[in-house]
């Protein structure tokens, strides 16, 4: 497998982030490094703290992600403040039409409040739900990913999995991503494991 | 589902940590922190730095894990420089008599320079299974998890979900369990999704 283009993929994370959302998709794009792709954590100020207590430094400011290839939004504790947080928000200038732009549960709510959503239905978690919906959102209720050209949500801390299978598909290609995978997918079961997660997101590609 | 007794889980973490295995369990264990499970990171010094480069600071010293009522080691790029450090495998006085003990990937070597593995067979990485074989250790070729007693491995870093399930069952029991993993789920899969995972571990429990 060949290099791909240079992917920076910004991991859009507040304090109070949730630690699943946010390392499952650091820890598993990484695994394409060699081929080009970084996935590094952003947000404003130097250092945040996790919804339980783990203090991280950030890697980026959080305007990296206006000049990064893909931009994740994971959840957190205080996403509604954030999503009221006009100030903040006005920092993020992203582009549907350069980037890949994804978020899953009450991250699916700061997509909508940039105005990347448009008319597409998006996934999020049950509690995320009434928000997302009261800002303007079909909620898919019962489906964990659903991605519409270059921006995709999904619902459920684990379905960061496929959040991250999904940038990997649509920037390295089936084989590299099916690879990545494996590495990472239980031992004795890593071609269902990887299979399983290719399957969910393969209909998005379109 | 009542309070369980206080259950620390010490999450061992060192320089070079792989994320994904710290920070799932870390993740998924406090789920259940209302019920008197907390799940936090312990190692040597102040802050490490993450195998794809983030940093974070440790929440209890190294010797904290000879308290917790339950201990993880996931891997990391340097495990097999620290498994011959015997001034800092000394700190650790682990015992499998008062203390749930797990491993996973390079980890389990750390269990075996510490005499914790017994006789035991052990589940690991493909990487790191030759130098857990040199270390004496029966490895299971092509199972993600094993448990006997207080001492569980697994290998693949996404198969930290089986030793997290592992723990919550043997400290909260089943229904609180499946709680905690339904949260967690993909959304519209959760049934599946945790029983996919009580699945591989119940047979375990004994």
């Amino acid at each position: 497998m060949n290099r791909i283009g240079p992917t920076r993929v910004a991991i859009v994370s507040f304090d109070g982030f949730n630690e699943l959302d946010s390392f499952i998709t650091l820890g598993l794009l990484n695994r394409l490094r060699a081929k080009g792709l970084s996935a590094e954590l952003c947000g404003p100020g130097h250092a945040i703290s996790s919804m339980h207590g783990v203090t991280v430094s950030l890697q980026r400011p959080l305007e990296w992600a206006n000049e990064a290839e893909v931009v994740l939004f994971g959840s957190g504790l205080y996403t509604r403040a954030i999503a009221e947080n006009s100030a903040l928000l006005d920092r993020l200038q992203l582009d549907p039409v350069r980037q890949l732009i994804g978020a899953q549960n009450s991250g699916v709510l700061l997509l909508a409040r940039l105005g990347l959503l448009g008319e597409r239905p998006a996934c999020t978690d049950l509690v995320s739900k009434p928000f997302v919906q009261e800002a303007g959102v079909r909620v898919l209720d019962e489906e964990s990913f659903h991605a519409q050209g270059p921006i995709a949500t999904a619902g459920g801390c684990l379905a960061a999995q496929y959040l991250a299978t999904w940038v990997m598909l649509k920037r390295a290609g089936e084989a590299a991503t099916t690879e990545a995978l494996h590495e990472v997918a239980p031992v004795g079961e890593k071609t269902r494991y990887a299979e399983g997660l290719l399957a969910r997101v393969r209909p998005f590609l379109g």
